[in-house]
């Protein structure tokens, strides 16, 4: 395949000149940029990007840190985040974290390399403290999880706010003992939604029993059954349960439905997060939904201002709770 | 901060042996790499990857094409390349394309500008011959989804088989009247699928009945609910279903469930693929297993022996009928 010195030498111009055409610099003449641009026609001369890149040091490929790729939460968050980095004419690179700081390491040398040109962490369990290091010398954004403390912007909702209208919701349609299934509390998201949970019980003068609340290592579908089995079997058995994501309320619901009850006539489900699946189950889950798409969209942009070296604010999106069959039979 | 140059005034050595030394050549003398190594410590110096990259012209970075990130599907088989991929200090880029030429044509031009070292597709609807064009100079490997005529080689399990397997266990426990929820006949895998399903109905000698075979435009959730309402409203209505995506099946038993009939009493139903959510249905579903996670690292370790220059044949992997609640009660 024909190099830039050729094309420099079919085109009688200096390699300088080419790589001025190829950069898209507008110091060269239109004759100049024609014949060079016939040249790399007439060799089918293909530029290495490698090669251009690190002539304008940046890599334009974004890293997405996310803990699980099978987490469905995660995928619309993606999408949008790609739809806004095609438009920018940025790349990609999905990380799978595995919530492993070995792994994580491994993407923010990434950076530090300069194979990547800035980051999106989505992991509730990252290393907050590299993260914080990283952060002073290269663009940062976190996204649907974050710390406050760490200065990195971010884009989430207000989980304290969502949480109560779930809890709310269930208060209306007649409920009081209302059992709470939330993940672990080093997470942030975790603690807030507990608040939200406690401030709907609280305004509406329900006692809070700590026996109602259950706390799981993972959010996935296995740690929401074992949940629900220990609530089921409370002497005082709770009428309807909150759970933290719907991954957790599938769980749940498939717990009770094992025991031969029904939701909600016996027991009430609102879930957390508006999956795909969370529509797909039998019945269909009452869920907070997130703006996913438009999350990962905002993270994106704002991630691409950084770079830009724009300075950029934290966003709160709104949320929205979606009344389905699981608490209105 | 410090540069190459820097670094090889420090140890007081050319630039090129500061280059050596960091490439991993032998040519040096351990003095001299430790008076390298030191000068790097002392300087702080963190080598462009970019560039190292670029003097070895590889990128270490693998493209993984999949028309959808939500589709469950392909979780599992991701985290198989990963797997594989980091082992052998390869970064991967999963790359959404839709489905759709445009977006395909980005990654591909990724490919051709030496952004990344090999591709592996896994999306059956890919524009085969742009991806033959390519594996004439790059490294390619097709994934679950095959053509044998592109001369690209490929991983996948035998569709006709599984398909086969999972008819002939339907009719096993005594039905005869199988419907089949079948994609686009303009994949291979629903062709193969679909002659697994034939064979099995006729070695059983049962009549083949061309209306109780269903075409699905896509394999979604939404699209086995429209094929099963169909199919509740035939005449002669079906005891047992055949889909060949878990997705489609999901969406089958929730039109079930809708209409007040009960799986697998009225009517059972078999998946395909065994994704994480077919085990968190009520009733848990009946699938073929693919191997995913073992596609996926052995997609990963051929397409780096190819990219090593290596000859790489085609796998064909064995997949495995699991039997659960839904044809079984």
């Amino acid at each position: 395949m024909a190099n830039i010195q050729q094309v420099a030498k079919q085109a009688g111009v200096s390699v300088a000149t080419v790589s001025r055409v190829l950069n898209g610099q507008g110091t060269v003449t239109a004759k100049t940029r024609i014949k060079v641009e016939d040249a790399i026609k007439r060799l089918n001369y293909e530029p290495s990007m490698l090669g251009r890149n690190l002539r304008n040091s940046e890599s334009r490929i974004l890293l997405i840190l996310i803990p699980k790729i099978s987490n469905p939460f995660y995928s619309e968050i993606i999408n949008g985040i790609e739809t806004a980095a095609l438009t920018h004419h940025y790349n990609i690179l999905l990380c799978e974290t595995d919530s492993n700081p070995d792994r994580e390491n491994i993407y923010f040398d990434l950076v530090r390399k300069k194979m990547a040109d800035g980051i999106i962490s989505m992991d509730p369990a990252v290393n907050v403290e590299s993260l914080i290091e990283l952060a002073e010398s290269y663009a940062i954004i976190q996204c649907s999880e974050y710390t406050v403390e760490s200065g990195i912007p971010y884009v989430t909702i207000d989980n304290e706010e969502a949480a109560y209208r779930a809890v709310k919701h269930l208060i209306k349609i007649g409920h009081e003992k209302i059992a709470l299934i939330n993940s672990d509390e080093k997470f942030l998201y975790a603690r807030q939604r507990q608040l939200g949970y406690r401030r709907a019980l609280e305004e509406n003068g329900i006692p809070i029993s700590d026996h109602y609340i259950h706390h799981t290592q993972q959010i996935g579908f296995e740690y929401g059954q074992q949940a629900m089995r220990k609530i089921i079997n409370l002497k005082d058995r709770p009428t309807a349960v909150f759970a933290v994501s719907d991954m957790l309320a599938i769980g749940a619901l498939k717990e009770i439905n094992n025991n031969g009850l029904n939701v909600p006539d016996d027991i009430a489900i609102v879930g957390f997060d508006k999956i795909d699946f969370s529509n797909m189950t039998h019945p269909t889950l009452t869920t907070v939904a997130q703006p996913m798409h438009k999350m990962g969209t905002i993270a994106a942009e704002m991630l691409i201002s950084e770079i830009q070296g724009d300075q950029v604010e934290s966003i709160i999106l709104d949320h929205e709770l979606v009344i389905r069959e699981s608490t209105s039979g």
